[in-house]
């Protein structure tokens, strides 16, 4: 091969040309039903082994496609993870050949702009007040990690970034038991350890109450607590706390209040479903994934802060170096001052783009569809004898279990491993797929409701699937 | 809109036509060098604001590539970005597609395999023994954050994941001052502050020698050293520490050796220049960008250990929690376990199909030719009696400065401010792209070749442009 034979704009047309039409064709299968929704295979160490062959790129990806996981099937109501809209995913095409690095602004004129126009529209979105700012960055883990760095130099009393947390208190925040596990992992990244957090319990509604949250404060003993970490949507569940409540007792015990929206926030897209978010906008921080609920590819995670200023917080070096000469709010175009990322890709063309070609509306209502379908899928387990709803779902997550037929009911004992057992099999004929969670009450089948082409029979013949799984 | 239709596969067919044919004229002119490398604007708050208006899917992507940065130009010889070898941007639109998360086997049968199928091949490129593995992550800086954490982690001398790091005495690694500033960002997301990191000084090649880290090592006083930081490829000039000697010198000492071969990792392709990074297979931590000279859309960065076993405990408390019941090294498929992402986009397929399409052979010339047009780059400036060259470049980073001409040379005072506003002066041009990097003998230009397209002629030809900037 020679050496611009690969960069030669014509194969890239040919190429393209033909990779359009394979993945047309593919939309088609999925969303017609046509196949599985996992092709499963046993795990194998060395499947899809390099070695040395070679393989046509159109013929490869196509077979790539097949194997994976067809989020687009309507029926697949698992993860909360979705099927792209179109538009965005040709817009990650453009970014992938533009490859502008937005941490710098020359290397990246329009996306970096770009990027600033979309979390200032987000913000808004949310409700956050006039100044309020932040930064897109690469999923709902880094984040919540920057975010709570932020929180950290802000609120430990002393400059933690430069001097180390050695020194002073242990500082601690209070969480829910159903904090996202990439909380737990950002305070034990700092080097908080376990007592980085004071777990305090939900209530029936798997939410945070404020009085949970004095209770647990009271706990702190020699522990310097600068936070409370809040959930809009919570992994296990989708539950929203209270975060007027919440947000109310931070003001007033002076705490910096987190906000894990990183599912919940496409709900401010939503005119029927944003009231349920009332009181976000008086967080201090806030992670919101956009390649959730609205739609985009993985990763896109925003990190909203109330005071713009806090986004220079969580990665200080470089203000504590030159806070004299070029302080970074001086230099807002280059975004590399606010995220960990230093190469930082193009994020917010497709989020730009699909706003305008699809229409912000769109978005609105594919949020009420998910609600929608959700609710649907709780009415139908509640009202079946032979399945049990966990919780009335706060967003499109629906948790239940499969109790046995009236003849044959499964005893207490035998439900998680016979739920657990259940998810499996799910897994392993591919037609469906959903998920399972812990809650404190046992294991319990999950599913998101993602697909705005989901039908309201998918869901009557998801319970269907399951029944018939059990007989076999 | 209707609901359903921006999934039609239809109207994603018609779009992704002309999108493809858009981007292939867009390339067609790139490569002419018709137009400008950087389209300048002064970054205005406010521009590209979302109000609500509609706009054409493909007509917006036109608009924000042509005002983007152009890396395929071959006038572009800025930062360590490259322009992404077209199969790779196709390959990156089918990821968005199936939006597969690789943190869960289920999620992403063909994506997740591919990923272990690709991190195999690249640590056999780097010559990491039989039993090594990893992880492909979200950029560098997240790689050397995992690559620490997993430091952190077995040498500590407790388990930090858990009990923090406020007991027992300060950590500490020992690096160059060249060290890049995602090391010292993630030292101090740890919570070890300035502290942690013991600086050592770069040699006249500016690389880090087992002697420097023997005199830093003295420097320790009552903090722990638990490691060295090496690079292969810095991040300023590209130089290439001496790794098989600092491999050597951490195993007489018991120290963990990080390599941040982020930029340098790419030399592994070349059997002409893979000796360079000799004794990079000692090391028990690499971090390689293969979004640098892999020529990948960004980001797609890969941690690799020594001991696979340690890619497990940079994100530790899981394996605390089950180890008895299930080391997540028994559940290798569900790659979660291993980075800090939770939600965990497709990035291998990238390269898996690149390699088969392309051939693996082309991705050695590349590199060659990066390196023959950095030699020929830094011949060029180093026989001009106007230029000075900073270091024989060891990579493909050409690190110089304009002295001024015979008739007006420019005083030793004004230098750095003569080349700073040279740099400024060729981004508001944007007819080329270089930057610039301060060294410790004073601030230099700095232009790394990326682009295969890139001819001798170019090179001269930026020179010319340089001189004709300054007379102006």
């Amino acid at each position: 091969m020679c050496l611009r034979d690969p960069y030669d704009p014509e194969r890239f047309r040919a190429d393209g040309h033909r990779l359009i039409d394979a993945l047309a064709d593919e939309m088609t299968r999925w969303h017609a039903r046509d196949g599985v929704v996992i092709p499963w295979r046993e795990p194998t160490r060395g499947a899809w082994a390099l070695d040395g062959e070679r393989g046509d790129l159109v013929d490869d990806l196509t077979r790539i496609a097949r194997a994976s996981t067809a989020l687009a099937n309507p029926r697949c109501m698992g993860h909360q993870v979705p099927p792209p809209v179109p538009a965005a995913a040709l817009a990650e095409l453009v970014a992938a050949v533009l490859n502008n690095s937005t941490a710098v602004y020359q290397m990246s004129p329009a996306g970096a702009p770009i990027e600033l126009a979309v979390v200032d529209w987000m913000a808004r979105k949310l409700g956050m007040p006039e100044g309020a700012g932040g930064v897109l960055t690469s999923g709902g883990s880094v984040g919540n990690l920057t975010a709570l760095l932020a929180m950290r130099q802000a609120h430990a009393g002393f400059d933690a970034w430069t001097e180390g947390t050695r020194q002073g208190p242990q500082l601690a925040v209070i969480a829910s038991d159903d904090m996202h596990y990439s909380l737990s992992r950002a305070l034990r990244i700092m080097g908080w350890g376990e007592r980085g957090a004071i777990s305090a319990p939900i209530d029936a509604n798997h939410r945070l109450t404020p009085a949970a949250v004095e209770r647990a404060l009271a706990e702190a003993g020699d522990r310097k607590v600068i936070g409370v970490i809040a959930s809009a949507g919570s992994t296990a569940t989708g539950a929203i706390d209270p975060l007027d409540e919440l947000a109310e007792l931070c003001a007033s015990r002076g705490l910096w209040l987190h906000v894990d929206a990183a599912h919940g926030g496409g709900l401010a897209l939503s005119a029927t479903h944003r009231h349920k978010l009332a009181g976000l906008g008086r967080a201090d921080s806030v992670v919101w994934d956009a390649h959730k609920m609205m739609m985009m590819p993985s990763l896109v995670t925003a990190v909203v802060f109330k005071r713009e200023s806090h986004v220079y917080e969580a990665f200080a070096q470089k203000a504590s170096y030159l806070f004299a000469a070029a302080p970074p709010s001086e230099r807002w175009w280059d975004l590399g001052t606010r995220t960990l990322e230093c190469t930082k890709r193009i994020m917010a063309i497709e989020i730009w783009t699909a706003l305008r070609s699809v229409g912000e509306a769109w978005f609105g209502e594919v949020v009420d569809r998910q609600l929608e379908l959700a609710a649907a899928l709780a009415d139908h387990v509640a009202a079946a004898p032979d399945f049990e709803l966990a919780l009335r779902p706060d967003s499109n997550i629906v948790c239940f279990r499969h109790l046995g037929s009236a003849e044959a009911p499964i005893a207490a004992s035998e439900l998680d491993a016979h739920n657990r057992a259940l998810q499996q099999r799910v897994v392993e004929d591919g037609r469906f797929y959903i998920v399972g969670t812990q809650l404190p009450r046992g294991y319990f089948l999950r599913s998101t409701l993602m697909n705005p082409l989901t039908e309201p029979s998918d869901l009557t013949g998801l319970v269907d699937h399951l029944r018939a799984l059990c007989r076999r």
